[in-house]
């Protein structure tokens, strides 16, 4: 669909209407100031004086009254339109811009009654902004109505489109930094748009907000033509709405026709769509509100520029302890407002002002949509266990691990047609995940093709979510969970660390909610780590990075998961069990090729639920003390750790091995320091106090000793892992190079077990020979020899 | 600039060098096809038979004759025009489609014997290729000419504006492919071209690949329509050139002619501001070329399509083992590029083909530029000790640590004004460094306004590189330093996680060239981070994470390096360091913020050149056993530490404290596994065989565990860092919450003497009362209490 012409030159509004919403807008700027500088005299009842300022001034107003702008004119569209609606602030810093008329509509008093609408209530929002003790200078989540808190830029458009998917009557409004705009993610974010289904989604409205300036530079979007920034936005699919200038009463008229117009267009294409059945890809909306950064604000300072330039970004007053003049200045800005009009007497938002914001739930603030616990149900869930793959034998059959968790997502798919969606950047078929496909296709809204009939699985309806782009994926993965659904995202390992620091964001995000107690509890973040680093056949060095793990163990343990199950029931338990939990990042790495199947579905739960345990099929010193224990975690490494036991079981006749395999990576860490954590008793009865321990592990090996270095047993553990020896190799090859394979492991517990480190020279010899002929035969017919890949358990 | 209409339609070719080009696009087609399935028989002597082939086919078709098939016209504009240029391939993943015309020129055969121009060299040719001990299968560094990899997708614009920069005469060709336009770093790094000056740069010539397709997916780019897509590409402000279709002659010429016209274009625009002096922003050329993906290869295989779908983008014919009618279509395929017509009996390529190569290092394979290291010059470096602090008393002086190197950098410079440049997302300024702008401004070629004149430090020929995205700027340097040049890129600690995985991939291209005799050692890429976790007043708990570190270290030790100097004199002896040094990724970890300053520029530099080392004037166990070891890593934990030194002295009158303070962290590991680590004889006596070790570290406490857990003293080791326990706080708020304060590290080490166990009872108290006066402080004022913040040492 595209845009039909709107015009945008008749005014919606009377001018008294104009001058009501400029005084909400004024008193949002009052309080914003406020924030920043003041801790007393919050009503200018008496002249400003240095003592009723903070002592140390921090907040950022260049981006504030910007904000506020928006909110104050969403809210017209909100209450005549009865358009549910929530607020994105791209640029979080300007949170005072948001917290003004949050405070204003009322919700910050009722959620924080300390905050209360009064003198001293106002005095205490004022105080406790950005000051120790209080709240961030961000839309952090003790924000009501947030779920963008804007620290690190790039991300809001993204989060806007993850909130709008399935929720058909809400409108996002989302204003993007103009900086913001600059980072390769929000970059790409525009093209969400195509993604966008008029029929069963709602809407989202950017605000691009083209204030000229970051930090200290000027925005890339704001110096070149205007022409040329619009084709860039049409380019994006985008039809986009300039809103430009300073004067702020011809600026609300214009951003209020702008606002219904642009609204106009939305319900337009929605009841199109609707009607006819049919959805397409609209050419949706934007606004592109030009105004100066730190808009009336002092206009300059010491004789520099100020207002609409970058040197609005943070306090553009300072310094007032010694400088009179300042003072005067900033009393001057704060009362250029006019609060006297604004606020009565006992620091009430006067009625008539009062009477702009909507009410209730349709409060921006108050939404439930942005505190998407309060709407989360819980998925229908079909029976994992009948997904399982049937063993009979351990370690005898080889499949593809993650092709039945394929089948379990189309049935939770199936299950929630409204509130669950899959994300995945290309690779859902690479990763043996396409059996999802079954009951929902690929989202589709560009041109088709009639090739796309043969194996193309897009469809405009589909709730697979794929474009090569994991940060987009990653966006509206979490504001499609902060809203309140739930979902699922599959990616290549070695690429995850594209999104480190969504992760990290993410991760603090809930740590803080945590502490939160009016914030309701979300569906946790599941992500599936597959194409691991142990099998690049085709992809090689650049493919091998198992670190994301070391990125993921740094947040907060009430908020981290990392499951490494080696085969495919123990994955399956896994996400039953991930898909199901709430308020946690869950990291599940599992490869999709063909492995090695070592539980049933029995033995699987039991494993899964003590999230480590011996194999006792595996082990063979029952009844007495082990030579040494063997430690398996992730698949690849099990199977080597398994194949290193049987050579020594076949090598020393009496050797005593126990056998362990880890799925829950977290359990090897002190029970006092994560919630998964063994004590101590636990952890020493598995691993002996004094035993070696050769623990085979999936990612860098240095990882396993950060969690376990506290543990009894700790000199004796010796780890396996990637240490970045990789090329284009075989997976023998590659295991080699790495240490990690069954013959290195079988030399590494020869070397340790003190009654064979004499004795068993001559078996080293032969098994280093192996490791050689192993090596040679890849070299020489580019597989590996098929007695090592098709190896089963022998015992 | 913009452009001036230029006729494409003229055919620049008779059509006798149209077959000659064709034939040589044959002929790189063929070897591509040979490389993915050939072990023998690879002229196709004889009838195709399965042994011939490899036994695990490998590698990517689809975008490999894409990819050839600029490779082979840029050849006829480098002849022609004398046109110096290099070849970037983003899908690097079709390097067989590199690979064949830079073995065609003879560049590798030159480098790589073996691989000679003849059946036998053509035969290990392609056997190498995707195999195990051979090569990978991305253009890697292994690939004569290569400068990017393309494992990882996402950097090939940023990569190829990084060579460009100060190499007047350099084209750098940069093929896109349209699935990796999709990935946010790709998104914003359109925008490069607004930071390209014409006087001094090189040009970037992008080929955007539209072939459709990524792996399973059609792309977003090649379903919008035409009109569309132009306007995307005049908005990011390209001109964009179309060369559309799929019949072979035709787009030959459609190629040339558009070769000749964009190239025409880039010479005018050069020469227009090179004969005018002035640097304006230019609309530079671009070409879409829309392609079949897989194009000339198997139409269809077992009745589904595949030239021109996204089924070509692996190996589109396998599984010839039981199959027959595969074999014979595969040697239909080979057969159909004619190779007896284009390679002599002895299997080299006939002269009259030949000849359409460029010649020694025209040849893009060849060029120095893209092996760097062979033009790199060493930076003309001022004397450091010039802009030494002067220290008369250790910790009794503040100074902000980073603004000194704002100096130096600024005349290294104007000591260096071609080949050294600084690169920073907005935030040179905030982080200090702002000194530079003395001698080159910021580049900026986009509108100018008034107001810029006062402080905005823009010029059109600056060399310092603003923009706000770390992936473009991280693009930039990497293409920089690739090409043989200097820089130093500045960035806030939390957000150094958006370009994770660009350090990744950097550290492992770098690790393989270690082992590639060939590649001439290029300069280290300097990454100073700074705005640190311990000092995030204005901005709290979302830029918080001092996690870059731990990715960091998994990384090669060949090429990693950590340092964080405490202060002003440490950090500029650092930098020096850094600045000289080749093959390694240095990361520097320094707050900007005002800090004590402990040594002069003499101290500084046999600390830094020890890397570690006891703090004399701060210890006082000279001729005894100490009770405890202090040691402070990083600015404000090196303060905190001896903030509490100094309380348990002025507490414990015969309290023996040893102090010591470490710069280059992997000096902490084993000096077998990283080439700066400590012998175990040196660790020993400075960390103590069995002494109490209270470590004060700047990042996540675990990582020093992870380094120093082989050492004889870990039991004793006790580390403290951050925890990720932050909001908003004041400096020392935020070091009590995560325990690195003075007070908790002092109660660490009473807890820890044996003979403070108990005696210290009354002390701890006292000290555990402190923290509470100072948090309530903080949370009253606002600010630390002076006391704490006007700490000086005592002694
Ligand atoms: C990824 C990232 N890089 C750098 C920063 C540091 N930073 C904070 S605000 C800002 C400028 C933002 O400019 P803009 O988006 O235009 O916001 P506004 O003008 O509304 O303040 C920068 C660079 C950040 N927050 N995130
Ligand atoms: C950041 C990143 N994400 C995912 C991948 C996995 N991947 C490899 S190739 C590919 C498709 C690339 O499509 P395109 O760029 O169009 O290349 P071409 O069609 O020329 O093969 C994907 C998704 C990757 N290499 N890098
Ligand atoms: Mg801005
Ligand atoms: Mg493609």
């Amino acid at each position: 669909m595209t845009t039909s012409p709107i015009s945008e030159s008749t005014c919606t509004l009377t001018s008294d209407e104009i001058a009501r919403i400029d005084a909400y807008w004024r008193a949002c700027c009052y309080l914003a100031v406020g924030m920043i500088y003041l801790r007393a005299n919050p009503l200018l009842k008496e002249p400003l004086k240095e003592e009723h300022l903070k002592k140390r001034l921090l907040g950022h107003w260049g981006a504030s009254p910007g904000l506020s702008f928006m909110y104050v004119h969403l809210n017209r569209i909100i209450r005549e339109r009865q358009q549910e609606a929530i607020f994105l602030a791209g640029p979080g810093h300007g949170a005072p811009g948001v917290l003004a008329p949050v405070y204003l509509e009322g919700t910050y008093s009722e959620i924080y009654p300390n905050k209360s609408e009064d003198e001293e209530g106002m005095r205490s929002f004022f105080k406790q902004f950005s000051f120790p003790g209080g709240i961030g200078s961000h839309c952090t989540p003790e924000t009501p109505g947030s779920i963008h808190e804007g620290g690190e830029l790039g991300y809001s458009i993204s989060h806007a489109f993850g909130a709008a998917f399935d929720n058909p009557n809400l409108l996002v409004a989302v204003a993007v930094g103009d900086g913001e705009s600059e980072t390769g993610p929000l970059a790409t974010s525009w093209h969400s748009s195509k993604f966008l289904n008029p029929i069963r989604d709602g809407a989202v409205l950017p605000i691009l907000h083209l204030n000229g300036y970051k930090i200290n530079n000027p925005t890339l979007l704001s110096r070149i033509p205007k022409e040329e920034l619009t084709e860039l936005f049409r380019g994006y699919g985008w039809t986009p709405h300039f809103v430009e200038g300073d004067d702020p009463m011809t600026m609300h008229e214009t951003m209020a026709s702008t606002l219904d117009a642009c609204h106009a267009q939305i319900r337009a294409f929605q009841q199109e769509a609707r009607e006819s059945g049919k959805a397409t890809r609209c050419h949706w909306p934007m606004i592109v509100l030009r105004t100066p950064k730190g808009w009336t604000g002092p206009k300059s300072v010491d004789g520099h520029k100020v207002e609409g330039f970058w040197r609005a970004h943070q306090v553009p007053l300072s310094g007032m302890r010694a400088n009179e003049a300042h003072l005067r200045q900033l009393e001057d800005w704060m009362r250029s407002y006019r609060p006297e009009e604004l606020f009565d007497d006992k620091g009430r938002l006067i009625p008539e002002l009062k009477a702009l914001a909507p009410e209730g739930t349709m409060r921006m603030s108050a939404s439930p949509h942005a505190n998407g616990g309060l709407l989360r149900r819980g998925l229908r869930m079909p029976d994992f266990r009948d997904y399982a793959l049937q063993i009979t034998h351990p370690g005898r059959v080889r499949a593809m691990n993650t092709k039945p968790t394929g089948a379990l997502l189309r049935d939770v798919m199936a299950k929630n047609m409204d509130n669950f969606r899959v994300f995945g950047p290309d690779e859902n078929t690479s990763n043996k995940l396409d059996a999802i496909y079954e009951v929902s296709k690929k989202l589709w809204l560009c041109d088709y093709r009639e090739e796309d009939a043969d194996g193309g699985e897009l469809s405009p309806d589909g709730r697979v979510m794929e474009m090569l782009s994991e940060h987009t994926l990653e966006g509206w993965y979490e504001g499609y969970v902060l809203t309140g659904r739930h979902g699922f995202f599959a990616t290549y390992e070695a690429f995850v660390h594209v999104i480190d620091s969504m992760y990290n964001q993410h991760a603090k995000w809930l740590a803080i909610c945590e502490d939160i107690p009016w914030r309701a509890r979300i569906s946790s973040l599941n992500l599936l780590i597959t194409s691991t680093v142990w099998r690049q056949d085709h992809n090689g060095f650049t493919h091998q990075d198992p670190g994301f793990l070391d990125v993921v163990v740094n947040k907060n343990p009430e908020v981290t998961r990392i499951y490494l199950p080696p085969d495919v029931n123990t994955l399956l338990s896994t996400v039953n069990h991930c898909l199901k939990s709430r308020d946690n990042i869950n990291v599940i790495v599992a490869d999709k090729q063909n492995h090695l199947q070592y539980l049933d579905m029995d033995a699987a739960i039991k494993h899964c639920t003590k999230g480590i345990g011996i194999w006792e099929w595996a082990s063979n010193d029952q009844g007495s003390e082990p030579d040494a224990v063997m430690v398996g975690c992730g698949d690849i490494p099990t199977k080597e750790a398994l194949a290193a036991t049987a050579l020594l079981r076949e090598h020393f006749e009496d050797i005593k091995l126990r056998f362990i395999n880890v799925v829950d990576l977290f359990t090897l860490q002190p029970a006092g320091e994560h919630p998964h954590g063994l004590s101590d008793a636990d952890f020493d009865s598995l691993f002996t106090k004094d035993k070696p321990v050769i623990f085979n592990f999936h990612g860098y090996p240095w990882l396993i000793h950060r969690l376990a270095y506290r543990r009894t047993n700790h000199a004796h553990l010796h780890v396996r892992g990637y240490k970045e020896k990789g090329n284009i190799n075989t997976p023998l090859e590659l295991a080699i190079n790495n240490e990690i394979d069954r013959f290195s492991l079988a030399i590494d517990v020869i070397n340790r077990v003190p009654r064979l480190q004499v004795a068993g020279a001559h078996v080293k010899e032969k098994l280093r020979d192996m490791q050689i002929e192993c090596r040679n035969y890849a070299h020489e017919q580019g597989i590996d020899k098929p007695e090592v890949d098709e190896w089963v358990w022998p015992f």
